[in-house]
Formats: structure tokens, sequence, C-alpha cells
């Protein structure tokens, strides 16, 4: 086994574009220097692993309200912040763009290519009324006791 | 003295609802799977302690203010996003209900008996005006100190 | 080498003046008991870092609009909740005045003399804008190598 602090865990609870942006810098950083890493998304975090315009299945009607509104993936995300309808997000995805950084679907990306694990939380997914069809091909789906096993060997672990 | 990786600490600062099921959906999967398990209420996370309709003390005018503003213990927590002005809250909780998921109030219940320690941050309370025969019977007090003995012998630390 | 128990970091993503003062008041409780204390400033927190009237430098308009609306230092930070355009901020800094508690410029200054790091995120000062003269004299400067690398051998790790 190796060592608790070659483990990173995170727990994406947000779905805002900044929070995000700061999980995944981290866990690229981290993996791209040989930690291992677990991204849980509970919550708000399971929008950003939503397919783009999924059309299909059959939900109740609060299920697709929730539905209606929650962003779908990275693409969608806005500010925690002076989102100001979206202005502020637009104007910080442009200054990102000048300077040539990767936008949050590129870290996305970047993290698979990485083996960073990618675990939906299935309490959450119920809560939500959101179902695998819905979210992303090859992610893990798990519930606490998977975060538990997972965070008690690691040295690092955070809630974002 | 146990393993560190055994216990964990969590604080709770947020009185959200979502974060504050999170918080309890973490802690209780923890105890129930043999964790020693510690909760931090701190800042807005006190009001969730709160006794529902109390009455009596003597306060100052900016304190009893507070006092009115802040939710009074599970039931009344709200969305951190999609509130709606209670309208998202209500149809998240209908959700859960239909689902036969435990509701905030329950998971406080089922903390308490598998002897989750749930601790009011004595500092935050001074800050806030709330004194102790406004929180629940049986719960703990501490400060910075408690917390720090306690994360130090942690492997599982977060800050909700 | 240390224990990692003695080491705590923390990652201040926010700049609301709740989870700030919450940030150094475990700060300088840990330093202040002999914990060597990191705080990494990401996000929104680089303002809190930020000089007070700081006038100077070609920047462009978008990095300039960020500029105006970022609060400029501690004393601009106010509450994640009940703000109500900065009467509830006011009203707590009254009541944190009356009890003769620190502010959060006092946290700060406190931190400093307890030798607390204070690493500003240069990541996030690129996505937003923020220039090293802009911000206070004597903080240091890193990326999520420097943080991971603080984080990976301590006991304590937080992401408020």
């Amino acid at each position: 086994m190796s060592e608790p602090k070659d483990h990173m865990t995170l727990i994406v609870f947000s779905n805002d574009l900044d929070r995000a942006m700061a999980a995944f810098i981290l866990a690229t950083g981290a993996a791209s220097s040989g930690m291992e890493v677990t991204i849980f998304f509970t919550f708000w975090g399971i929008s950003l692993l939503r397919k783009k315009n999924f059309v299909g299945g059959k939900k109740k009607l609060v299920e697709r309200l929730f539905g209606w509104m929650l962003p779908e993936g990275p693409e969608d995300a806005t500010l925690s912040k002076m989102n100001f309808f979206g202005a502020g997000t637009s104007m910080m995805k442009n200054l990102m763009r000048k300077k040539k950084m990767p936008q949050l679907a590129d870290y996305l990306s970047m993290a698979r290519s990485l083996d960073v694990r990618l675990v939906a939380c299935t309490t959450s997914m119920g809560i939500m009324g959101i179902r695998q069809e819905e979210l992303l091909d090859n992610i893990e789906y798990g519930g606490v006791a998977t975060y538990l096993g997972k965070a008690r060997e690691s040295g690092v672990n955070l809630f974002i």
C-alpha cells in the first residue's frame, strides 16, 4: 500500500465555476505530480458531470424541474460571486482565454487523461432525481462508504 | 490511542440545508462504520443547534435582531441555491420525503444516537450573541483549542 | 522533520468576512499553540491581501473592472449572509467591537506576528489580473505545487 500522503480526495459540493476550477486545478496539479486523486461529486457538484442536451428517460415533474434548472456540464457553470446575470462569468472566461489558460471543460478532460477518479455520489443523485444515463460515460458511482474508504487512506482531504 | 484515520472532524460553518445535509450524511455514515466523529458548529452553523421558539433571557437589541433573523434549528434551514423564497427548498424536501429519505432533523437525532459529538463554538456564540440556553441540551462547548486537539488526531478533517 | 500533525494548511478561497474570520481564528489559534501554519489565498481570497487605495500600473480594461469590483483588503470584506447592503456587516462588526474582539485586520497582523505564512496563489492572480505590487509586502507567492508540498506534510488541511 502506498503512503497516505500520496493520496488526495476532493468533495466537489458546488457547481460554481470558480470552486470547480479550484478543484480541478488542485486535482490535475496533484495527479501530474504523481499523487492518486479521487473527486467525489455531491449535490450541486453532480451537475458538472451532466451531458449537454441530454433528452429522454421518464421522470416525475419535480425531478424534471430540477433538471431544467441545474446547469448541464462544465460549460454552464457560473461564478459564485460577481456573476451579474452572466456578464461577470463571461468576463472571467475571456480573461482566461486571452491568457491561454484552459477552461473548465479542458480541465475535466485533463483530469480524465491523468487518471483522476471521478465518482458521482449516488445519494445526491437520488435527492436531485438525476440518473446515470444523464451523466458522462466512464465515471464511477459510490456513496459515503466509498468516500470514507478513500479519505481514510489519504493525506489531503478537502471539501470544496 | 486509536489510529488517526479512525477519527473524523467536521466544521459546520454554514446553516444551509444542503451543506448541513452533506455534513450529517458524512457524520452518520462514518459513525455507523465505527469511526469517532466530532462536529464543530461555528458561525451560521450554530443556528442548526437552536431550540425551536425559544423565548426568554435578556439580550441587547442588536443581539435580538440577529436572533430574529437566524433560522431556529434544522427545520428552518434553506438551500444555498435555487431556494426561490422557499419553493426550491420545499420541492427538495418533498422529493426526499417521497423517496423515504430522512430529513435534516432526523439526521441530527441519528447522529446523537450514534454518539457523534456535537460541539458549539463559543467564540462564534459570542459574535452572534447566542447563549447556551438557546441551544439544544446535552451538546458540548469549546473553542479553537478543542477543535485543534481533535483535528490533530484525526485522519479526515473537513470544513463544510 | 516535525510530525505531520504539527502543521496546518488553510486554503482561503473566499473573501467573505465571516469565512475569513473563521480562517484567521483557526490560524492564529493553531500558531499560538505552536503549530506551523500556512494560509494559501486563492481566487476571491486574494483580495484580502490587497493594499488599500493602491493606484498605478498599466492594466487592460477588463482587469481594471475586476479591480474596481473586488474588495481592497480585510476592511472591505462583507458577510456571506445577511449582509443587507452592508447593514448586517456593520452590525456584526459593532457587536464584535463592543465585546472587545479583534477585527479581521487585527487578526491579519496577529497572524503575521505569529509567523503564519501567507501565500498568494499566482494562478488566481493571473485569472483575476492582480499583480504583486497591489498586494501586501512580505507575503509569499506560489502555485499548486507549493500548496501540495505543504499539505502533504500537514495533519490538518482545510478549504475555507
